[in-house]
């Protein structure tokens, strides 16, 4: 039997049990008139960014498109590559779409659940992660599915080693789409998210000196929205794509080690049977009343490692069953190594980033002295954090090449390094639920503020907030991780796809001056990223700061809770500005790889990618873990420590906080897409570089 | 005629024209009583800090040499490398004892001499630093010449060929001890600065009230000989590295681009040459009285330039005398294209530091809305000045390997890439005049305002001192790209001197797993160092604090100025943290190549090397140019924009400053070493770890 028959079937079980979820979900009351009320107003304001994020971006894919197709008639491409481009980008999208729709449906549910009780709070908040997460991997193990038959049936004429080279070759490209929506979806959702949050707080929390969440504050809805946007969306079609790449990659890498069909069905027939070991896992999801955090956490943890073990398990047997006998051992010790480099990532950007360990404690200290050694200190504790990662990346691509043969056979040891980075995601679904969790459990938080729930529910509701925080370290912690692999095995499918059209381009050593010059540009290109980024948020945040000014001196009775404010005029701002400084950032991740081809070649490309992973990695885990440990430590001063809230260290900590929001949520987390769409882009356009660079 | 003899005839020229210089500063009046006393107190500091250092790593130098001595009694290294490690320690710890000798010698007379005349300041503190340029680049060359004559006549026996191939060998891995130093005394000396600075400010500025550089401060000695240990001695050990390494490691590639003799003798005879340059462009720096910052820059650029035109047409005719007929032009044009690079690095590093120009003004515009702020866009212009350096060494590269040959010769291509560096560097005892004159003025500032030498002298050193941090600012950038093309240069020597023994060993493409993890250790290492580096000024600079503290409290009329505070325990304070917390940044240096080596074998190590380098460049130029710009943005705010001093934004910018000091007197400069120190090291354990890596 052909097991590429489990990509389908975890398709329609994701799929068909995310729909189950969205309903159980949207049937549970909404609580109180005014709790409708603001649910219906953060639904409206994340509807009205996405509509006009996709009417934008698709200029931009008809653009590409258009030039892919013109490369395709010009016999630079096959015509699919045009056409998978669109199809990558429209799920890519969908999914994107559909977890927004069902995080902003359940908030106010969430908070309302929370009234019954902690378990309930949770139970919801986790089912609508859990439609994120399912979606997501539907929607890519559907995509890879379709195509898949699509092509077998297209290339029928062809023998069927022939054709199973062609489509893995050609599938390769199809993340492409994914990536580029992603690219859109992380920039723009990140400069939303945070333009609303520091331009909030800088007035509200500062000037007028009113809580966070007070319905008052113009930005508050802004706000809730950007949460959406950015964590859920934002999050979603980063993991997305990951999870596309890593997949053709590692099927491209496998018929290229000489294992034929059965190289490029192992990684889907993985994915597909990790939809159905994070199903069962979320089964497990569930706690008492009166639990705490740690225990919180506990049962978040049972679902994931149920499912991870689930999958270590079932591997085995689904490479016994597909690989030929002598590779089995190699290549399940490689996806097994991608499984537990995925999990102790996350443990160890918990570790640098959670106030209950000594890093996030000691950094909370250092605010005493001021703003400018906690700042000192928390960019040391980001950079340190960087050292455990690149370790367990390093340990996890030596250990899957080695145990996969590449010391008899290299091919076959690229393709244990691509098969780990699908077992890492292979449990993508409940991962990504217990992220995309927190946003849910966020806004309900600030709904129960805003219409003042009761002490109890804002209780429950804020340690389903905290715990959220916890998961959104660890989901991006696996999110970066997952990049880095992923853009590891997208590269070396690059290398191939040079190898198969002109090997004799080929010069990859280091002290080969294009690859040299590419490692260099590479190097600077996450840090050039970067700051584009953070500084379309500082413009983006200037401007909410200016319309919620002059919402305050304008509208008569705001500040005594007898006018409304206009959250409408913030979120458009808002949407507007992301709209706007996420084109430059974006085009800096298409053009490079083009630009630097065209210049130095295909080598050049090379160093390129792999110094942009590289660097990409570090500086994305520095300034991950650098905001997280900020807005913790802010977070364990508030709990009462160092003086507490209001005292000078605490203020000392807001400065870190506000200089880590840009860090986590924007530059951070968008440097993942960054290091991916280069190598992919690269990859598409092997054939065009080949062509025409100035150096060959 | 061999014209190495350039070489020797250079340290001669050098050598005597520091010692008159150093007699003519040394003739000059002291000033009133009270500054021979700072003087002598600055000087008292500086010497103890010296003598302790010195002393603690004496230890290591002991250490070291054991091992290698025990290794070259095993046959893995000639008897040469521990004794040459010694040498170059020696030399380069010398060239620092001189240059800081010097520069607080000078101190009280720049003070005094600008009661004269702008001019006559000027071109004391402009001695001082060519004492300290002079000497660091005759030692430099007195130390290879010496080597090389010896060498020349202890293998007299061999053919010439042979000979020169071993020498030329041997002599790379010479520069090993004065990286070894260098590490110590940019790291000790980044802490100990930065620790009386920040220390200094903290209690003496922001708690006590009193101004920069007040009498009554326990810690304004410590700052004042910080300046001259982290400035003069780090910087001078800094570049006294990289011209030995840029000399040694080019010499070793024309030999192995079958230049033979002719390869190894141009580097040395260029170096020699620029001396002379130097020495003819010294005299062009003076300038008159009233002169504004932009004539006094004019005024030492005029000698910058000059040399740098000297050499750009002397060494065609050095090409034309050396090279066979068919290499000239192009080895003419590697020097200069690395000539131009490194005067280009250092002007794009002024534009973006200083604050006549864009980004500094904008970034100052930010402290208008806070600390966060302008810590956020300060970060961003740094990782945004990362792009042209970048491009500017890519550019370099390209045009030295392609215009040496590279295209039909590697071995010559790569040839011309380290001769630009040597061309770069050729200049070196003029720039570094420029920059070393820096911390004289800083100082001279200093003991005007201590002493209350009047208005017009105080507006005139801090014309000079406001005129040094320009020159400090180019020095950096001229600091940071001379170290990279010359950790190139080593890399590719590292690879060359593998080949040598085994050349089956080497497959240095980046799709090799043991080069792919080496990349991403690689990538890491700058950022765990800086993460280190920046910890221990934190920590250091505590301690200070808390003395500074209890001598206010203790010392009865301290604040009063009828009572003396207790200048000597600071300085001892900053002498022991340094000493303690510089030993963990410099063993990951020295540790680092050796036990990834062990491990991944020469191929990891060359990943590790070429990405460290990337990522070093990057993240150094990031740091030292943010650091420049907070520096600035607070001085231009000072200057009377933005509401001026002690207004709100001014207090940001104060706190832009204080995380920029880490950054661009500690970290970032101590990068430089770091990829140098690397390469070097590895360079040294080739034998070592071909015979016992885990993987080979």
């Amino acid at each position: 039997m052909n097991l590429m028959i489990l990509s389908p079937i975890g398709a329609a079980v994701a799929l068909i049990y995310a729909y189950y979820l969205a309903n159980k979900v949207t049937k549970q009351p909404e609580g109180t008139e005014q709790m409708s009320k603001i649910s219906a107003s953060i639904r409206l304001g994340a509807d009205a960014y996405l509509k006009r994020e996709y009417s934008s971006v698709i200029k931009f894919f008809a653009l590409v498109f258009a030039i892919l197709f013109g490369l395709s008639m010009a016999g630079f491409m096959d015509i699919f590559i045009p056409i998978s481009f669109l199809t990558g980008g429209f799920f890519s999208g969908l999914a994107g779409y559909f977890g927004m729709k069902i995080a902003t449906s359940a908030n106010a549910r969430t908070a309302w659940a929370a009234k019954n009780s902690l378990n309930s709070g949770l139970r919801l908040a986790f089912s609508a992660g859990s439609v994120m997460g399912f979606v997501v991997v539907g929607l890519g193990l559907l995509d890879v599915s379709l195509w898949y038959y699509f092509l077998q049936y297209w290339f029928r004429a062809l023998p069927e080693a022939a054709r199973v080279a062609k489509i893995s070759s050609l599938m390769l490209t199809f993340g492409m789409g994914a990536s580029f929506l992603a690219l859109f979806a992380r920039v723009g959702g990140g400069i939303f998210t945070k333009a609303a949050d520091v331009g909030a707080d800088l007035v509200g929390k500062v000037e007028a000196g009113i809580p966070e969440d007070d319905p008052r504050n113009p930005a508050v809805i802004a706000d809730n929205v950007g949460d959406n946007v950015g964590d859920v969306a934002g999050m979603g079609a980063d993991l997305y794509e990951s999870y596309m790449g890593a997949r053709v990659s590692a099927a491209a890498l496998g018929v290229a080690a000489g294992l034929g069909l059965a190289g490029f069905v192992l990684p889907m027939a993985l994915a597909g049977f990790g939809v159905l070991a994070s199903f069962i896992g979320t089964f497990f999801v569930k706690t008492e009343e009166g639990a705490d955090q740690k225990k919180l956490l506990g049962s978040l943890r049972k679902g994931t490692y149920t499912a991870g073990i689930l999958v270590a398990v079932g591997a085995y047997f689904l490479c016994k069953a597909i690989l030929p006998a002598e590779n089995v051992v190699g290549i399940y010790a490689a996806i097994v190594s991608g499984l537990i480099a995925g999990i102790a990532i996350g443990f160890f950007t918990e570790y640098y980033t959670d106030s209950s360990y000594k890093p996030t404690q000691n950094l909370s200290g250092t605010a005493e002295t001021g703003a400018a050694t906690i700042i000192i200190n928390g960019l040391a504790l980001g950079m340190k954090s960087t050292s455990i990662p690149v370790l367990i990346v390093g340990i996890s691509v030596l250990v899957s090449y080695y145990a996969a043969g590449g010391a008899s056979t290299f091919t076959m040891g690229l393709y244990g390094v691509g098969i780990s980075a699908v077992g890492m995601l292979s449990t993508l679904a409940i991962t990504l639920a217990t992220d995309a969790y927190g946003p849910v459990a966020d806004n309900a938080g600030g709904i129960a503020e805003m219409t003042g729930l009761g002490e109890e529910v804002r209780e429950r509701t804020d340690a389903l907030d905290a715990l959220g925080n916890t998961t959104a370290a660890t989901g991006k912690g696996f999110a970066i991780g997952s990049a880095a692999l992923t853009a590891l095995a997208l590269i070396i499918s690059f290398v191939d796809a040079v190898n198969k059209i002109d090997p004799a381009a080929l010069n990859l050593s280091i002290t080969n001056p294009p690859v040299l010059i590419g490692l260099f540009i590479g190097g600077m290109l996450p840090f050039l990223f970067s700051a584009m980024t953070m500084e379309a948020v500082g413009r983006a945040a200037q401007s909410i700061v200016v319309e919620v000014r002059r919402q305050f001196k304008t509208i008569p009775g705001l500040m005594e809770g007898t006018a409304d404010p206009d959250y409408k005029s913030c979120v458009d701002l808002c949407t507007k500005s992301a709209q706007k400084e996420m084109i430059l950032p974006a085009l800096l991740g298409i053009a490079s790889p083009v630009v630097v081809g065209l210049v130095l070649g295909v080598n050049g490309v090379a160093g390129m990618l792999a110094s942009s992973t590289v660097s990409g990695f570090v500086l994305a885990c520095m300034m991950s873990n650098a905001g997280g440990a900020w807005d913790n430590a802010k977070k364990y001063i508030e709990a009462g420590n160092h003086g507490g809230k209001g005292s000078e260290p605490h203020k000392a900590a807001v400065v870190g906080d506000t200089v880590g929001d840009p860090f986590k949520d924007t530059s951070g987390p968008s440097i993942n897409i960054l290091i991916k769409l280069l190598s992919v882009v690269a990859i598409v356009f092997v054939p065009v570089v080949l062509s025409f660079s100035l150096i060959k």
